[in-house]
């Protein structure tokens, strides 16, 4: 089992990959190499009897996946892509890595006849916009209203034709947000989200810039990656009509995620978060769909966290 | 008023020439230029003081549309794709005219600055697919089962985005089934469609091969040249947040395209039509939606045919 991952430098590609060594095996087959493609150079983790590579390279450059093409990935995980805002910021950089790496990755396959490679991307909440309905479901349309999630739109698209026509076994899963990333605050209008959570478990004061009434649709991270591991084993004759589906998040207030502080860390922590409104942020977190019927996914056994109080729990026992 | 037409020399673009210069103004300005682009070259009508001009060029050519677009016009109509089958049939033709040129040309219009140009474009009913509500609506998801869909998808997600950052006016018309066609039976599937109307109003004979109680959802040529004119006159700004969407045809079952043309053309034209079922043909035709709410359309104004009655009734008065 050979598995090669676009972005794996990344937030989630770190943790995909220490995952998929901790487990040592895909598919009831032991996982025998692994490849970490990313612009920035991947640390290369303790491995065992995996043959690790972390290759340094930009994959909008033309033929840069060639060399791992040619040795014939059984499971690709395309995470690498420039984030919201940056796709907003720049339009072409946009395209370039979020869309036309994909192409060249699809096309790539296509040369080498990858057709049995099962290729996973991760799309997000940001392909929905528009008049959204109250609840969202596997048919709800995809009017995305940053150019990010139109690029991620216009990849499920293609990777779904492309996998309709046999030419790869392709899967985008949607992702939730993830709740609770590690860092720092930083100027995503979603970073608040565990921002209002991480740093007073870390007995810092954090800004809570939005009312405490506004639903999320969340995922943590562990069950993100769980979810990218359970899309290598789902048979893919299971995935027509359309191979593009939200994840099982869980719908939560702000009222509820810090209710679910106080549980675990106490009144102390929750007085560390101070509430100071922002209009701008709220506006842009208000248009983000809440409620989801992801059909879909769980009939195809993907599983989301049990409750908000797990995902915190989960991220203070990972601190320890 | 200057208006440029890709896919000029063709169907939908022949007659949309004819009826621009039969009305003389778009906008409530007088059309002073009108540029044909196509790879066949077009004929030239009798154009008054119009400006005309028959360009015959390939759109996925480089830099192939930068000589018109250096004219700056008002309005684009963006005609010029490969059909279902042939994009079916040749993955590189049908991205590379069905979408990269379509992206060449958004970038075309980008590099020189045509931020008032309205575009305007048309999808189809094909780019819809999968597991479908009774009822779909301008929320439905589009889930294309063939690679011209997918390729309409992609182009509408692009226009839309394109749109909303303000490097164009764009506008995308998805298009129900077109009855009645001029010209003889096709390969496509949908040929029947007209053929059973067309040739038994020319005392010809005629295959049914689907069963009569199956539901299609129609416009006629004529309302749909109307829907493009009036494409270009709808203000920009009630065009947010999703700028395409279905043009409001009418749902009819083949029975009661039959009984219309009973009505008008009598007994004897109804018995030149010879029902042989084609499963083939029948399972392609019954994937496709037939019914809508089309709402948005609606509410900007563009209107369908009022019978089908009424279609078979324009089709004779245009032919004599
Ligand atoms: N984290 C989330 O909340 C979230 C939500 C929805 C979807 N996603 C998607 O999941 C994927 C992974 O997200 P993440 O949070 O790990 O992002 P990340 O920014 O932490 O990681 C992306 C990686 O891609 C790499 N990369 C970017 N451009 C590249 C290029 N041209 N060549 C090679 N490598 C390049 C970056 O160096 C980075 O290591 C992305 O596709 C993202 O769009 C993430
Ligand atoms: N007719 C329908 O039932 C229907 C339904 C839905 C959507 N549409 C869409 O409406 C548009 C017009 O349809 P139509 O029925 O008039 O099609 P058509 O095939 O009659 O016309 C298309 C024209 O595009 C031209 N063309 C193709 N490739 C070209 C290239 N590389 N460079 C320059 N010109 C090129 C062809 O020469 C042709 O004249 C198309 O975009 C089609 O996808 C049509």
């Amino acid at each position: 089992m050979h598995i090669a991952i676009t972005g794996a430098a990344g937030f989630l590609g770190q943790r995909l990959v220490q995952q998929l060594l901790a487990r040592g095996e895909l598919r009831q087959q032991p996982i025998t190499r692994l490849t970490m493609l990313d612009q920035v150079e991947a640390p290369l983790p303790e491995a065992g009897d995996v043959s690790l590579a972390a290759l340094a390279l930009d994959i909008t450059a033309p033929g840069a996946l060639d060399s791992v093409l040619d040795q014939r990935p059984d499971v690709i995980y395309h995470l690498a892509a420039v984030v919201s805002s940056a796709a907003e910021a720049d339009l072409e950089l946009g395209m370039r890595v979020n869309f036309d790496a994909t192409r060249a990755l699809l096309e790539g396959c296509r040369a080498k006849e990858l057709t049995q490679t099962r290729l996973i991307m991760a799309s997000s909440v940001a392909a929905y916009g528009g008049a959204l309905p109250a609840v969202l479901d596997d048919m709800t349309a995809l009017h995305p209203q940053n150019s990010y999630g139109a690029q991620k739109a216009m990849c499920e698209l293609l990777i779904n034709d492309y996998s309709r026509r046999g030419i790869i076994d392709g899967l985008v899963l949607r992702l939730p947000t993830i709740v609770i990333r590690p860092g720092r605050p930083n100027a995503a209008a979603s970073s608040f989200a565990s921002s209002i959570l991480r740093e007073p478990l870390n007995g810092e004061e954090a800004i809570c810039p939005v009312p405490v009434e506004l639903p999320m649709f969340v995922m943590s991270p562990g069950k993100v990656v769980e979810a990218l591991i359970h899309g290598a084993e789902v048979p893919s004759k299971s995935l027509a009509p359309f191979r593009a589906f939200m994840l099982p998040g869980i719908t939560v207030t702000v009222a509820e995620m810090l209710e679910a502080l106080r549980e675990t860390a106490g009144e102390k922590a929750l007085s560390l978060v101070r509430h100071e409104p922002d209009s701008r942020i709220e506006a842009i977190v208000a248009g983000w769909p809440a409620r989801f019927e992801t059909a879909k996914a769980k009939q195809l056994g993907f599983t989301g966290d049990d409750s908000f109080k797990q995902i915190i729990d989960a991220f203070v026992t990972e601190q320890q």
